[in-house]
């Protein structure tokens, strides 16, 4: 007997009456029936998403929408400008390249949030740039990056767009579109929104919508006007074949996040995600990232611990799913997701696995300290009693 | 948002894969198929029982079993011997006297295992008796008591059978019917079993069947005779309508115990509850028993905090449900349970649970020593890698 544990950054935990609701017998997407759910859905998308947008619906990946992006508002030739300081931000100039854009990439050490006069000093250099493309928070090295301020930047720029990467962001941190001035923003379905992989969403503001116009990129299943069009209310149904049990089980889990209410949400992610770090560091483990996100904490695994061993250990002797590193960090670093259905008990078990595999690895420390620091946050979740 | 965990002695946590078998469509009870599904659980049963005797299923809880082993093996006069030392040990008396039986009960303190010495006395003082009842483990007073060194005693008297209430001891301690030469074994579905409450299973050596067949105690429902007939090898039904959908939970449940193998099962069992009385130790709280179960551990809450707000607060606000204490220990004491579909981080979830109760209710503990405790216990549970 192995009980499982998924402590990865997506795919994330999927609560039982999600995966129940997703159970039920199918239905078909062209119905009242479907309509009514979708309708209600996308009506919460823009409560969630804090925006009088539309929120569009797409049967694809995180990375389908991040493309969807790029061939919807920008045209072969144009500049756009990339956050580089991760795997997701390198993905953008990947993509955008593809497509004949002229990428100005900005890279920063893995760990490091961009610094906002760098992107100010690329907007001064490239008066043309139609876009800064960027993460709220790169995955891969488990850092935020200072969206609100470069979207004020962007905000000087008549056709210069912000394009937001919210995908471990949406539902954990406090990004109102509207408020901050976001021209893009997008998400999966993976992660803070608790479902399986496989559903993607993205919103667009008038500015964003008025580049749309003047694309001239090729594109057909990822054509946000056709989805526009089909999604709008009135019409309530996807241009192509929706990826249905996906959109009936985000009705039920955005019920669930509009009842904990998105204060209660945000503030419930920022305290687990201060408590693993507390954890980690009462470990001796040191922090991948000086500007730490809120959906995940990575951290180096100690000296002398094979990190990658220690990772296949936690998941196939003891059961528990964590994410190790890529590319420079791979073997280095342990990650732990705190983002999506996860609360108190998920992080003591967390600490409490990554306790056991390091006495089970020899190595030295002092046991209980990563629980106990943990702890010492965690109990603020509780009232207190006296 | 609050995330629900089950931690109390029965009913205990369900596997997934068991909820998804009994969520199939129903099958009707009369059928090839049903049949070929309880013949292969009532062989399961057997290696279980560790018997060569029929293990017969009802549709009842616990108790029902125990009055079903009353009303099968004796008669209005006959004289028994029960233990009382708990809440089900209680229960032993209350339906002989119901039925007109003559009942020696020996009363020992809760908390406190029957001294062999008391039982042999007991036999010597009523030669007539013609079964000695006991529980195996009690889980009102997470007490064990010595049913081996017991049936000993009854094995010397040709008319006497030693009944075992084995609802908490099936599948956590090895207790080999056969080897021991136990007479009759009952246990229930929602313990060790790890199903929804509802079925109850009781196995009969010959010399009990032998005082089946002089018993002249009215009965119906449960007749064990009756159901020996319906449900041996080759009819493979029951008498009356099977709780079908727990009949295939059984089924599963008894697949995965047997795949873990019985040993690793016991030893699972052994080293969670040593981890448990390790934990609640190093908070300072006081174990009920002298004679600690391996189902359950009972403890007393701190002097100062109320044990009945203690155990609601963690239930309701917590959203983690242990016992509390019935009759005299009502108010004073918190049980534990870990029988059944339990490990390592269960145990984790528990003592952090505690911890953080304990540091909401004000009380001054050492933050982390408790879970620290445990995992000293609890890595044994994993390979060590150096």
């Amino acid at each position: 007997m192995l009980k499982k544990y998924l402590l990865s950054p997506g795919p994330t935990a999927v609560p039982e009456n999600v995966l129940l609701r997703m159970a039920q017998p199918m239905i078909h997407h062209r119905t009242p029936q479907f309509s009514a759910i979708f309708a209600e859905t996308k009506g919460m998308l823009e409560t969630l998403f804090q925006t009088k947008n539309d929120v569009l619906t797409l049967a694809s990946s995180g990375t389908g929408a991040m493309e969807a992006a790029i061939l919807n508002l920008y045209s072969e030739g144009d500049t756009i400008i990339t956050v580089n300081g991760g795997k997701f931000g390198e993905r953008w100039g990947k993509i955008g390249r593809e497509y004949g854009l002229n990428v100005v990439e900005l890279t920063v050490d893995w760990g490091q949030a961009i610094p906002v006069a760098s992107v100010e000093a690329a907007l001064k250099a490239n008066p043309e740039a139609k876009g800064v493309l960027l993460q709220a928070s790169d995955t891969s090295t488990t850092t935020e990056h200072p969206v609100r301020e470069i979207a004020q930047l962007t905000a000087q720029y008549d056709d210069c767009t912000i394009v937001v990467d919210a995908i471990t962001a949406l539902g954990v941190i406090d990004m109102p579109m509207d408020d901050w001035g976001l021209d893009v923003v997008i998400s999966g379905s993976q992660k803070a929104l608790m479902l399986p992989p496989g559903l993607a969403v993205i919103s667009l503001s008038d500015k964003a919508w008025d580049q749309v116009s003047r694309s001239t990129t090729k594109k057909f299943y990822f054509d946000l006007s056709t989805e526009q069009k089909n999604q709008k209310s009135g019409k309530d149904t996807t241009a192509w074949t929706p990826a249905v049990s996906l959109i009936i089980g985000l009705n039920e889990v955005l019920t669930m996040m509009l009842d904990e209410g998105l204060e209660a949400m945000f503030a419930r992610h920022t305290l687990l995600a201060e408590a693993t770090r507390a954890g980690v560091q009462a470990l001796g483990m040191k922090l991948i990232s000086s500007a730490p996100a809120t959906s995940a904490t990575g951290a180096y695994v100690p000296e002398g611990v094979d990190g990658a061993a220690f990772v296949k250990y936690l998941r196939d002797d003891m059961g528990v799913t964590f994410a190790g590193g890529q590319d420079d960090l791979k073997g280095k670093i342990l990650r732990i997701a705190h983002l999506g259905y996860y609360d108190v008990f998920d992080i003591v078990t967390a600490m409490s696995a990554i306790e056991i595999a390091l006495n089970r690895f020899g190595h030295n420390f002092s046991m209980g300290a990563g629980v106990a620091a943990a702890q010492q946050v965690l109990v603020n979740r509780f009232p207190a009693q006296s």
